[in-house]
């Protein structure tokens, strides 16, 4: 399957779990590392009818290699800071618990998720005894100014798998898209816990 | 595809994801302008199982056009009025969270939905900076004083892109149906968001 | 289509919607009104599995009239007293919002739904300003006591589309099974809206 | 169906319903009692895409027998203990409301599912007037101590259906698959029954 095929795959299944209603959400992965060649989802489309033809291909600057015309996501610049970071592939999904604790947790810069046995589905995660970071930017509509910030947060935490932006959503990342994958869906069980434990009585 | 059975189509979606169950719910698009003709779903159908054979044409009074014989949704007069404030579409859901919402916030007559990223899949909105109003108008089986209200609401609130009525359900449309459909997701998402927000502490 | 295979239809639809998991549920048509013939699900079937051959025949007593073998549902006792009342068909479901509803107004012996538009998907109700009252009864493993206070119940209060038992699930009814299972939708709807709307402050 | 064919489809069912997110969960039936040959997935796989060439299968000690290449699932021992005192198949399950109720209830050691119907649905349970303990274990990536302190629990508490081990998940079992599959479903439903049941207000 190609990159293409497998990203429009994604998308339309996230999609139908409602990770990506509407336009939202955004999707890419590595073809080539040198030079750096992305497949990249185009912006504005509807995720349940995405087919490989909505995916664009960019170089390490973000800029549409093919086909002729496009307009790539508009926060290609996310994408690429973390790829340039080091991922081989980055899932962003709009959920209903990434989007109201990213807003809940905004005043502490992000939280922990610690003790739970499905943050083993973490890359190089061997135990629950593990105290994850999940850090909180605040949106904006710059992309300059945000992938800035992502880049020096990334810089800052070397160690997350994810970060969230406040009342908007979820950014996570593999190694490949199988990876990125499977982090979408233990990031957003995890968050739904800690979201659903919290409404139960205050946790720590 | 025809708007019949685009409309038909998008009942038996809504219905599956549990915003019209039972027979509720009305769905609606402009087939010509000049002169006005609109299909609409007709009345009291199950949802789950509609078919183009359900939709019906009407003109610019609500008055059925064809087939012979048919009962246009009860809720035609709603329809044809925000039709002709503009919109190419209508579509009415019932949803568990607009039906509670609703009912909470009626004595502030709305609310507003600010600072999500999601507000972005709404025609026109460019930026997560943005206060979007949601009226909320009461029930009334009186379909010309509620058709009346609505008027009256489209014309004091003019960049609203959808509306609630109490304990009842949302309205929004759009230039078309895909908008109209974009729409509900969107704001389907954000209720659920607001409201579940709301329940882990208050938000402002 | 015939009653045995609309009934496994209903209960493999109804398994899938998490109100009829594991061997939970029990569904019922009146086949021939005189002399009474009534087609039921066997008792204790995986309803997920759910095949036309499970469907039983049974007389105005409950005693089984064909296949030559076969255990009808140990409710069968209340299903011919709402048969015996009026009813064309009996659908009972155990959802998680019938069940928690149905022990927080225990010591009401029920609870009203009220001013919801979805209630006019209940039979012969006209309009939103409507006050429906949910008996709750005591949950027992004696069936002929139960049916017992279900037939004073029924005789009570003679206008309600369907009770619960406590700590147990939904009864409701219709004049066929279109019009019970159209019952059932709009009841599960109503019962998670008002637990919903509950969580968010006490409601009156 | 061989139980490498039933135990793949248990697999996908369970992922498909946000049981068995990423590569969590893990499942098991015996295939012959003497000498004891159990059947169980291998470790770390994702569950949507499981296939019967993912069952692998063991002896009495957890040890491969086959294919000559493999890896049992890291709570390979867990199985065997609960297969050793008596059940026919295991299934261990993630869930969001496993997940909050095994930490908001540990410092009890578990707690009671009492009253509810639905407890029928457990073997040799007769009515709903039953009190089952759902012990909790803290999680550990011992498994030789985890094991352990399951058979002492097991020897503790004889009539249980189930257990979990905190912030990690349910273990339940049965006589064979399709006993173990209908404990999972109930046990489910049971738990998100409670848990929202207690968010309503104090149950006790």
């Amino acid at each position: 399957m190609t990159e293409a095929e497998r990203l429009s795959e994604l998308a339309r299944d996230f999609h139908r779990r409602g990770w990506a209603l509407g336009t939202s959400g955004n999707f890419s992965a590595v073809i080539e590392r040198e030079p750096l060649r992305i497949a990249i989802t185009a912006s504005s489309l509807d995720k349940s009818r995405l087919s490989p033809a909505d995916i664009l291909e960019i170089d390490a600057d973000g800029v549409l290699l093919k086909p002729a015309q496009g307009k790539p996501s508009a926060e290609t610049l996310l994408h690429v800071a973390i790829i340039r970071a080091g991922a081989g592939a980055v899932l962003h999904t709009h959920s209903v618990w990434s989007t109201i604790l990213s807003d809940y947790h905004i005043g502490a810069g992000g939280f922990f998720i610690e003790g739970y046995e499905m943050l083993k589905g973490l890359e190089g995660i061997k135990t629950h005894d593990h105290r994850e970071w999940i850090p909180i930017v605040e949106n904006s509509q710059d992309m300059k100014a945000l992938a800035s910030e992502v880049r020096g947060m990334l810089d800052e935490f070397r160690n997350i798998h994810g970060f969230l932006i406040r009342r908007h959503g979820l950014y996570t990342w593999g190694n490949d898209l199988d990876e990125a994958a499977r982090h979408v869906e233990i990031l957003e069980f995890l968050l739904e816990s800690v979201g659903r434990r919290q409404m139960m009585e205050p946790q720590y």
